[in-house]
């Protein structure tokens, strides 16, 4: 895969090789995350920021690798005062907005827009999410942080056990994320879900033509040796009722003790966040915000450096970030 | 015309050598703007980019332009949370936030308001745009794009013609436009629109006085020896009824079979962008993207040129930028 | 008080020390902010800079003094769209935001909620006002002020004589200027309001304990030989009908004529802005324009000074910003 000039718009770009180039990149973003130097390698280069649809955390996750590499930002939130709602193509938007910009990262509410937005633009195009399509910078996070949580505890990828829990027929990461471990070898799935929201069969299909086992259930039962917990929200507002809803309510919520029950005492804990902390919805206790294997601080941190990997490729910049490396001179925690 | 520190409120400011002076200016840009190279000379100058009136592709124009002169941008946009909702003047406003930073690009939906608001500034400010008033960087940069055009095509702005289509009334684009040409020499106008929309009356005197010639007409009939075609956009809805509305349109709608029947091949087509592309509207045909002369998005590039030219102007850089030149390290498009 | 890596969250963490400490950092950026010199001290650090509720002229403060220091800027505006209106805690909030950033400047409608997000932000959190409760860095700037004006005429914080007028029930300026008095000496507030509006008790208790005087009037009578003029809005939309409003309109209302017949030629008008200028509002006319006394654009002015203080503080670079001193290249105001 070429990086330089490219868009990125699915997790179905990436081959084995491919994935292993940006965690390798973004493995060499730590120091600048953590300010123990800064990099201005992109100074002078401007990123558009477009999010037609608004994510607070997304687009200033976006906004930050880009300036941790130096460059800056020009953004725009939401959708109502757009030319878009003027009746503008995509096309139109894309010729019009690449020319004030180096590289774009887009969010969209409807699927398929960035990739026809791509196609006008005459700079690459980093898709932020679009829809219920894809959103391959978290699927990259997710299974970046798979790979550091595992090299951690000295496991590897290949030969893993992950267990997905929740609404795994709405939950987009899961799906994404299922699809980029299709590039890995001998993968063991336990999904768990109701079985109104099972994982689609798609997924399941192409999880068994990768080799992969898994077995698929309606309950969290007995001792599950996995090596990572993905939990997902159940998007309760899509059941027919609440009655319906209320069936599944707390039964795939997560808590220290039902992960002592289940779990083992190295089982990584994940969620694409944010998660629900309101007492009717609480998928995932707070109770485990004191458990070192509740991973979903580092994930967010990882998305930073997954997405400064992604504009180095993207621009070309990888191989002489450390060219322009200065000192930190302020207070940073330590 | 003195540009250090004044405001750029009106087309009216401008006479013929302080066009030809942004102009210029904008020429020396282009190197910068297409990443050969880029300049931090406003390094450590804030651009304060007020949209009291939302408008996406001219704010971000705007904040590109100062990003690539090294500048850092500080932005709201709209107007329902501002302190001027709350009843303050906008001769306060302008003294309050005028403190932020060394220059403002402003945009407010009332007539007169950025006038108004530079009184108060104790920084030079830039009119994006003031209601049915003015847009003055509209005018300069769609007068910018026929120049370049033209001079492409071994023509000149004094003695070419022009026709103006559709919404001649309404478009303040084609006023803004219009004043602007009056500052030149021998020019032919051919003014295509309903009656009922035809160029105010006031316009028409300023092209009269200019010793330029005219012809107003309600029909795109015959061949038109044009250089320039400007279309606009049909205010439907400014229409007392979808019925009346109905009897003009598509008369003016341009597609590749209109322009071959009524332009000469090497007439350049050109719009104020947004072009309203929904079938009921589609003033602009998609099948003219193919077409070389269509210099709609060479407009708004242009664009980013001339904003460039007038920061540059009114913050006084113009003949210091290429000492701070820096060369560009990423991947740009070819 | 130690300020490196320290949150600033309230006015009661500061005594005088600190207070001094901060006012002549604040002395300091007065050549940066007047564009004599740049730095670039904060070249690669970031601000979130958080207004989950809305304040165009405080956030854009803030955004400007961390540019004025060299830094980047990511903001979001508003609170509809964030994980928060999901159900996320502030905590997890906190946790996530700040990985994006090195220091964070936030508002939020609820009493209480920045103390509560700091305690999960991984970097300093500077309070940019938390509804009824807190904005410390308006009590720092209008003390700042306070003092400028003073030395100006010559005169002290210690010993002087404030009038505070208007709604000193609701307004949290004066509750919080007031706390911050109670660290200097023998000070003498006249507390001027509708009795329905007077200052709470808890802030006359802290008054009388600091030793020093006051006089609570609901008349604005005689001559005060005032030094401070501290006026605020009457919150007319509080009182239970516009009838029981309407009492106190234009009694607390300032303008020249009443300024010449109560106060001194010299005491110097303050007033926390936006001022409301439409007729029925009106409590600082614009004829108060002219008089050179009227301290309120300098206020605003100052809030810049205070704020890139207190970043510079927060951050532990205050003694090393000259090292990073370049000259400034465009056009400033004389």
């Amino acid at each position: 895969m070429k990086f330089a000039g490219s868009h990125i718009l699915s997790v179905s770009q990436f081959d084995r090789e491919a994935i292993e180039r940006v965690f390798s990149i973004a493995n060499q973003m730590l120091p600048y995350a953590k300010r123990q130097k800064r990099t201005n390698v992109l100074e002078g280069a401007i990123l558009g920021n477009l999010f037609f649809e608004p994510s607070t955390r997304t687009r200033v996750s976006f906004g930050s690798a880009f300036n941790l590499l130096g460059g800056d930002v020009r953004e725009t939130t939401g959708m109502s005062n757009s030319a878009l709602a003027k009746g503008e193509s995509l096309y139109d938007t894309a010729r019009v907005l690449s020319g004030y910009s180096d590289i774009i990262a887009m969010r969209h509410p409807a699927s398929g827009s960035v990739a026809e937005f791509a196609e006008g633009s005459r700079v690459p195009v980093i898709n932020g999410g679009d829809g219920a399509n894809e959103h391959p910078t978290q699927a990259l996070l997710d299974l970046y942080t798979i790979e550091k949580e595992l090299t951690f505890h000295g496991s590897h990828i290949d030969g893993m056990h992950i267990a997905m829990i929740g609404d795994l027929k709405y939950g987009r990461t899961v799906h994404s994320l299922s699809k980029l471990l299709c590039l890995f070898k001998n993968i063991r799935f336990t999904l768990i879900s109701p079985r109104e929201l099972a994982m689609p069969q798609a997924v399941i299909d192409a999880i068994e033509n990768a080799g992969h086992r898994y077995t698929i259930t309606d309950q969290l039962e007995g001792h599950l040796d996995a090596d990572i917990c993905y939990q997902t929200r159940i998007q309760e507002e899509r059941f027919p009722s609440q009655q319906e809803a209320n069936l599944f309510r707390g039964k795939f919520r997560l808590n220290q003790d039902i992960y002592t029950k289940h779990f083992q005492s190295k089982t990584v804990i994940m969620h694409p966040l944010p998660r629900d902390s309101r007492a009717e919805a609480n998928e995932l206790d707070n109770d485990l915000n004191l458990n070192p294997n509740l991973a979903i601080f580092r994930q967010t941190d990882n998305g930073v450096l997954v997405r400064m990997a992604l504009f180095a490729l993207t621009l070309g910049v990888q191989d002489i970030i450390h060219k322009f490396d200065h000192p930190v001179h302020w207070h940073v925690r330590p």
